[in-house]
């Protein structure tokens, strides 16, 4: 039994896993994976992906849903593009590494990019909250929930203009409410399914209004709505194992039940963290993740002691991103709280040895 | 038993299938679906997708590979962008609806484009082969192989010019010299894998290169091609599938091997449809394509009757494209020899019971 922390692609319900193997060897005779993503039996698999992810999320009227491909990377310019007006000048609010990114492809598409908020000055390690929004700006946009760093938007930016958010790794982890968004989009490989398919959940009324004189086919969400994800192949396997992944979190309670469930789960690390004295949170307290949790060893030097132990208790998946170091247990809404318990575990164990 | 003649995503291996299932459920004590694309386990699956695509085409040095999500329909826009020079103007040959796409997507990002080759005039039914190739061109375009209405070119364009090719339904099918192309690029739903990668070959002394002023990174080959296809999280069980796919079609014989078998399919098929009274091919016969044959009935009030036939046969995906109607017949590799004599069976049951 392993206990999966990676950052993504990430654990997924274990009858996830089971009823996808079964899919790959027959779904209605064929394989998932040689069926025709026309063949109406796919053509429902579509619908239900996108009619759970409305079911889930409370979706108000007024809104699409699709699926795309090229992960939030592609996303950064596929929102850049498509909520482009007439100013070509965006509010980005920079909270890390996907931030960054989503700013350096908005520029590259042509946006004037107004960063008004940025908690680089401090390392990405809190969430700005004092800042004044520009109002010549023709949206907004900000991630909310920041993988590598582990913080987290524990509130969302009150504003007129139009709301973008990168929700790539907290989605279907809590309850939103959509109504406050123009796009939210979104990575499948967290808390959605397996890495290949990239959703988008896009107010109609921002549809087809775009400034750009540059918009790929592909990458205009209104002939992608229209024409219910399937403009081309879409990638068929990553959508049903997402169908599949919302009818199981539906079975279980659904986003609320969820969303109780993560806050016991990070209840209990945040709690071990400030408690053991060998260990240090890396960011502000009340900008905690509740899928990202990062935190330290204070004195280094004993970590390939602590390194063991987590591995000989069967984790995987804790070292921290590349990019900053240190420990980070990702706590996407598939992780049981039994895996968690073991984490603690082995962190008290590592107290009594030390 | 299915005999699967879907035009893709289509029939792979059973071996494949059964493995890739296997790997849902356990790739090295986590699912395939929950390993992350940074742990050494992925990367070597990664590396070997890569290394396996060299191999069976027997890629000459200076070329890299890579895999990209979006399908053909975002790589029209890649190699445009791409291959974009000075000039900003390409030759296109179009020769149906996928090339139509590609002409029309260049356009889209500023690309002036050459139509000097078509088939247009006779709806797309044959390959054209007279015409002289302008030289004031960034680059030569044309779609190796013709899904929807059944034809391929046997031999490639001769030019001096970068030429590129979308090769999605063909490669893998037969022996090509890859040291004739700039770019090849294929969606993988056909002969290399499941909905959802897609494949790019790609000259290295091309990259880097683009006059174009829209590039974002998710579409620079120069970027992708850097960072091994691990730019951002690549589509993770897409390409191990290929891996999978790859390694089972060398141990059957590897590409030239596959060639004659796909020659001998194609060849009891069409010798079928010319010899039955009560069919008919839709394409010029050297043009016709070992991959999708094409056919009608004679009499098309009979159509019912041949439909019952074939479905108690087991056959499915036999419709043609629903832009052309009649009967399509996709040959892929994976498809056995069986499954067309099972076809040519029902053809001559028709006959003797018209």
């Amino acid at each position: 039994m392993k206990h999966n922390f990676g950052a993504g692609p990430c654990i997924l319900p274990k009858e996830v896993f089971e009823r996808a193997a079964e899919a790959v060897l027959n779904f209605n005779g064929l394989s998932i994976l040689e069926v025709s993503h026309r063949h109406k039996d796919f053509v429902a698999v579509m619908d239900e992906a996108i009619d759970l992810v409305k079911k889930t999320l409370n979706v108000p009227s007024g809104y699409s849903v699709c699926y795309l491909q090229g992960g939030a990377t592609l996303g950064f310019t596929v929102v850049a593009l498509n909520m482009m007006r007439e100013k070509k000048r965006a509010g980005y609010i920079n909270t890390g590494t996907w931030s960054s990114g989503a700013i350096k492809e908005a520029k590259k598409v042509g946006m004037e990019v107004d960063v008004f908020a940025s908690s680089e000055d401090k390392k990405f390690t809190y969430i700005p909250k004092k800042y004044a929004i520009p109002d010549n700006l023709d949206y907004i946009h900000f991630t909310s929930n920041n993988t590598i760093y582990g913080t987290q938007f524990k509130s969302f930016p009150k504003t007129k203009l139009p709301l973008v958010s990168d929700m790539s790794s907290d989605i279907f982890s809590k309850e939103i409410n959509v109504g406050e968004f123009d796009i939210i989009y979104a990575g499948a490989q967290k808390n959605l399914g397996p890495a290949g398919a990239t959703l988008y959940i896009v107010k109609d009324s921002v549809l087809g209004k775009s400034s750009s004189t540059f918009m790929p086919t592909y990458l205009d969400l209104k002939q992608q709505i229209e024409k219910e994800s399937m403009l081309n192949t879409p990638p068929v396997f990553s959508v049903y194992v997402a169908m599949l992944n919302l009818q199981n979190l539906i079975e279980t309670g659904g986003v609320g039940a969820m969303q109780k469930k993560n806050e016991a789960k990070a209840k209990l690390l945040y709690d071990e963290i400030d408690r053991n004295e060998l260990f240090q949170g890396c960011v502000e307290k009340e900008d905690r993740s509740d899928m990202n949790v990062t935190f330290l060893l204070k004195d280094d030097s004993r970590s390939q002691e602590f390194d063991v132990l987590w591995k000989n208790a069967g984790i995987v998946g804790l070292p921290g991103h590349r990019s900053v170091g240190g420990y980070r247990a990702s706590m996407y809404n598939a992780l049981p709280i039994e895996s968690v318990k073991v984490l603690v575990d082995v962190m008290k164990e590592f107290e009594r040895t030390y």
